[in-house]
C-alpha cells in the first residue's frame, strides 16, 4: 500500500473509532434512561443525548470525512484496501450520503420533533386519543416526506425508507415476497381455524412468581451461551438489547406475574440480538463495522433464537424439566407436549407484539401496505385510523375497539420510524431461510437441540454471520449461506410443517 | 446589555452547556464502569472514556471559546455581565487557560492510560503487587510530570496540581496548616493512647445481616433528606457519589457483612457529597458552574454528614434505637452510649478508609508528604512502597504487612489525582471550621438533631453553601461563612473536645 493511502486510511479508522465511540456513549445514556435514571435527571439527560447524538451526526458528515471519502473515489487507491477496510470506506460514504444532504437545521428540528412526539405518543396511547397525536405524526411524516428529498427519491419514495433499515430492499422486491407469503399464509391460517385440535393456554393464567422467572430466564441465556462477561440482563418496561461494544452488550427483559411466557421468549429473542453482537470479530470492534448489518438480519438472529429454536418441540424435550422445577406448582401436572402446544398456539389478534409466528407476518404486512400509502400515495395522515381499522377487519377480521388498541399500539412512527415494520418479517423470512441451510449442515440438530447442547448453533451462526458485523451486505450474506436470495417460501413451508403437526391439519 | 454582548454570551452559555454534556457522558460511562459494567467490555471502554473526555477538553480550549474569551477580557464587556455570567466567564478562563498548552494527543494518551491503569491498580492491590502495577503508575507520574511543564510551574511543581483540586491552595500554606495541625493533634492522639478508657468495640464484631444494612443506609439517607427521585444507591467497591445533573446525583456504597459500620458512614459521607450536588441552583444545571467548588469543599459536606453529624451524640440518640430495630439479635444488650463510643474508638490504623477522624488526618499528611516528593524531589515511583512504609512507622507506629494493605490501598493514584488527597483533610477542617458557625446561628442544632430533625440543617448548608455551585470560590465561600479563612484550630478544637469527653482525658 502506498504510504499516502495507508495514511487516510488510518485517519479514516480513526474517525470510524471516534464516531463509534459516541455511539457507545450515546447507547449507555439509553440504555441508562430505560433501566432506571433518576426522574428529575429526565429533562437535562434529554438535552445531553440530543447534544452527543448531533455531534456524532456532524462527525458523520464533517469536511475531513468528506475529502477522506474524495481520497478513496479514485479507484486504484481503494483497490489497495483490504476487504473490511474497503467495506469501512463504503459504510462511511453511505452514512455521509445520506446524511450530508440533510441542512443540519432541519435534522435538530426533525430530532426535537421526534423526542417530543414519543412523549404525545405515550399520552395519545394511553387516552386512545389519535387526535391529539395527530399533528404530531403529520409533522413527522411531512418533514419525513422533505427529507426523502434530500436522500433522493429511489424507484418510490418509500423505497427509500426500506433502503435505510434493509440496505438493497425495494418496494418491488417486498411487494412479491409479501404477495407470495399471504397467498399461502392465509389459507394456512383458515384450516389452523378451523382445526377442532386447538391447544389449551388456560395453564398459563394466573399468577408464575417473578423471581423464578427471572431465575428461569438467567438460567436459559446461560444455556444460549450468552456471555455474562460481556453482557448484564436488567429489566424495563420494553425489552431490548443493545451492543456498545463486542464486550459489552446489554439486554432488558420484563417479568409480568400473569403471563410467565413474555420472559422466557423475550429472552431468547434479546438473548438472540445479543450473541450476534457479541459474536462479532474482534478486528471489527470500536468501527462503524462493529453492529448488526441490518434490521431485517438482526431480527433473523432474534426470532431463530426465541421461534426456531425456543419454540421447537426438541428445545422444550430438554428444558421443560427444568421449567418444572422452577414452577413446580404451577406446572407440575402439564406435559411438555402440553406446554409446548400452548406456546405456539396461532390466534387472530388486535396487538403485533402478542401475535403467534404465523399472524406476525400479517400485522406487519398492514404496517408496509400503510406506510407505503403513506409515502407512494400520500395517504393523509388523518385518514390513518380508518384505513388501519379496515385492513385489520380484512387480513385478521377484527376491529379495534379503539385507537390505543389499533394504530396507536407502536411507538415506531413517533419517532419517524417508517420502513423499519418490514425488518420483523424479513427476519421471520431469513430465520426459515437459515435454519434450512443450519438444518442440512447440522444433520443432528434437533438431537443437539434436545441435548441442551446449543454451542454449536452459536458456533455455526458465528462462523456464517456473526463474526461479519457490518462487512458484508444482508444480501451477501443470505446467498452466502443458503446458495439463493431472500424467499418465502422456506418460512411458509416452516410454518405449514409445524402447524400441520400441532393442529392435525 | 449590548446586543453584541447579549450573543456572545449566548454563545458562550451554549459551549457551556456542550461540555457539561460531555460531562454527564463521561461521568456516566465511569459510574457505569464501576457499577456493573461487564468485564470484557472494558477495553473499549477505556477507550470510549478516552475520547469522550478529549473532545471535552478539545471543547474547553477551542478557538471558538478562546474568542469568547478575547470579546470578555475587555472591561466594559465584562462588567455588562450579572454575577454568575461573570462567574462562567472565569470558569472558562481557567479551563482555558489550564489546558491550552496542553497538546491534544498527550491529553488523549493520558486519559487512556489513567482508564487502564484503574484495572491494572485492581488487581496489583488483590495480589500485593506493586511491580506488576509499577510500569502503569511510573508512565502516569511521568505524564503528570510532562503535563505541570505545559501547565506552567507555580511556586513549586507541586504547588500546579494542588491548585487543581482546591483553587488557591499552595505548598506554603499546606505546609503550615499541616504543621499546626500535628502540632496539636500528636499530643492529642499520645493522651488518647494513653486513657485507661478505651471505648469497646467488640459487640461490632461478627456478622451483620446486609440485607438489613442495606434497607438501614436507605432508612438513613431518606432521614438526611437525599432525594431519591433525583437519584440512586448502588453498590461498588469503592464507595463514590457522582453528579451527572443536579436531577441526578447518583451514590454507592458497600455492605461488608463483618463490618457493619462500614456502610452506614459511607452513606452518610457520599450521602453528603450528594446532598450539595443535588441542591445545586436550578440555573447553574447544565453549566460549567454546576458542581462542587472544590474537592476540599466537597470533602466538608461528606465529612460534615459522616464525622459532625453523624457521629456525633446527639444523632445516635436519635437513630439508635432504628439501628437495633433493624439489628436486633446483635444489637439488644449494647447501648447507645456504647455505640457512640465505639464508632469514635481512635486506634492507630494501616488503612485510611478505615481511619478514625483524628488519625485520618496523619493519614493524609503522608500522602501529601510522599507526592511532595514525587513531584518537588522527583522521588523515584520504584521507591514509593520503602517511603510509603517508612512513614507509616514514623507517624502511625505500624509497617503494612504487604503493599496490598500498604501503598496499593488507594485508586487515586492510579487515576493521576495527584494533589486530591490533601482535600480530605482540608474537608475535615472546613467542616469544622464551618460547624462553629452553624452552632451560632443554630443554637439549638444538638436538639435539632436528637429530634431527627434534620432538614433545618440542610437548608443551612443548601442556603450558604451548595447552591452556590462553582459561582463562588472555597475562599469566598469560607469566609462569606465563618468570616475568617481556613483556620486549622477549629478542627483541632473540636477533636480535643470530643475526645476529651468520649477518653475522660
Amino acid at each position: 500500500m502506498e504510504q499516502q493511502t495507508l495514511d487516510q486510511l488510518t485517519a479514516l479508522k480513526e474517525l470510524s473509532h471516534k464516531i463509534s465511540s459516541y455511539g457507545e456513549a450515546v447507547g449507555l445514556l439509553h440504555w441508562d434512561l430505560r433501566t432506571g435514571a433518576p426522574r428529575k435527571g429526565v429533562d437535562i439527560r434529554s438535552e445531553t443525548l440530543g447534544i452527543l447524538s448531533t455531534e456524532m451526526f456532524k462527525l458523520m458528515i464533517s469536511d475531513e470525512i468528506g475529502q477522506l471519502l474524495q481520497f478513496f473515489a479514485a479507484a486504484d487507491k481503494l483497490e489497495q484496501l483490504e476487504d473490511n477496510d474497503r467495506r469501512l470506506v463504503e459504510e462511511c460514504r453511505k452514512n455521509y450520503d445520506l446524511n450530508r444532504s440533510v441542512p443540519a437545521d432541519r435534522y435538530r428540528e426533525y430530532s426535537t420533533l421526534a423526542a417530543q412526539a414519543e412523549s404525545k405518543w405515550e399520552e395519545a396511547k394511553e387516552h386512545s386519543d389519535f387526535a391529539g397525536f395527530e399533528p404530531y405524526l403529520s409533522k413527522i411524516v411531512d418533514m419525513k416526506r422533505e427529507f426523502i428529498g434530500y436522500w433522493g427519491i429511489k424507484d418510490t419514495e418509500y423505497d427509500t425508507l426500506l433502503d435505510q433499515y434493509e440496505p438493497g430492499m425495494t418496494v418491488d422486491k417486498l411487494d412479491a415476497v409479501f404477495d407470495r407469503l399471504k397467498k399461502r399464509l392465509v389459507p394456512l391460517l383458515s384450516k389452523i381455524q378451523a382445526s377442532p385440535n386447538q391447544p389449551d393456554r388456560s395453564f398459563l393464567d394466573g399468577v408464575f412468581d417473578v423471581k423464578q422467572q427471572e431465575k428461569f430466564s438467567l438460567f436459559i441465556l446461560r444455556q444460549m451461551g450468552y456471555d455474562f462477561d460481556a453482557g448484564r440482563l436488567d429489566e424495563s418496561v420494553h425489552p431490548f438489547a443493545t451492543g456498545l461494544n463486542p464486550g459489552d452488550v446489554r439486554i432488558t427483559t420484563h417479568y409480568l406475574q400473569d403471563e410467565v411466557t413474555s420472559a422466557i421468549f423475550s429472552s431468547l429473542h434479546e438473548g438472540g440480538h445479543a450473541l450476534y453482537e457479541q459474536n462479532i470479530a474482534p478486528e471489527l470492534a470500536g468501527s462503524l463495522l462493529s453492529g448488526g448489518t441490518s434490521m431485517g438480519i438482526h431480527e433473523s438472529q432474534s426470532r431463530l433464537w426465541e421461534n426456531k429454536i425456543g419454540r421447537s418441540r426438541a428445545f422444550w424435550d430438554r428444558y421443560y424439566d427444568d421449567l418444572q422445577k422452577y414452577f413446580p406448582e404451577r406446572l407440575a401436572k402439564v406435559t411438555a407436549e402440553q406446554f409446548y402446544r400452548a406456546v405456539n398456539r396461532v390466534e387472530n389478534s388486535l396487538i403485533r407484539i402478542e401475535a403467534d409466528e404465523l399472524t406476525y407476518n400479517l400485522h406487519i404486512i398492514i404496517r408496509y401496505e400503510i406506510e407505503k400509502m403513506l409515502f407512494n400515495e400520500k395517504l393523509d395522515v388523518k385518514r390513518l385510523p380508518e384505513v388501519w381499522n379496515a385492513k385489520y377487519k380484512e387480513y385478521l377480521g377484527l376491529v379495534p375497539p379503539n385507537d390505543g388498541l389499533g394504530v396507536l399500539q407502536d411507538v415506531h412512527w413517533s419517532g419517524g420510524d417508517f420502513g423499519y415494520f418490514a425488518s420483523y418479517s424479513l427476519g421471520n423470512m431469513y430465520a426459515a431461510q437459515i435454519l434450512a441451510t443450519l438444518r442440512k449442515e447440522l444433520p443432528n440438530l434437533d438431537e443437539l437441540i434436545a441435548a441442551g447442547e446449543l454451542e454449536p448453533i452459536k458456533q455455526w451462526l458465528t462462523e456464517r454471520i456473526y463474526r461479519y458485523g457490518k462487512s458484508r451486505t444482508p444480501s451477501e450474506l443470505i446467498v452466502a449461506i443458503t446458495g439463493e436470495d431472500l424467499n418465502p417460501d422456506y418460512l411458509a413451508d416452516y410454518l405449514e410443517e409445524k402447524y400441520i403437526s400441532i393442529y392435525k391439519l
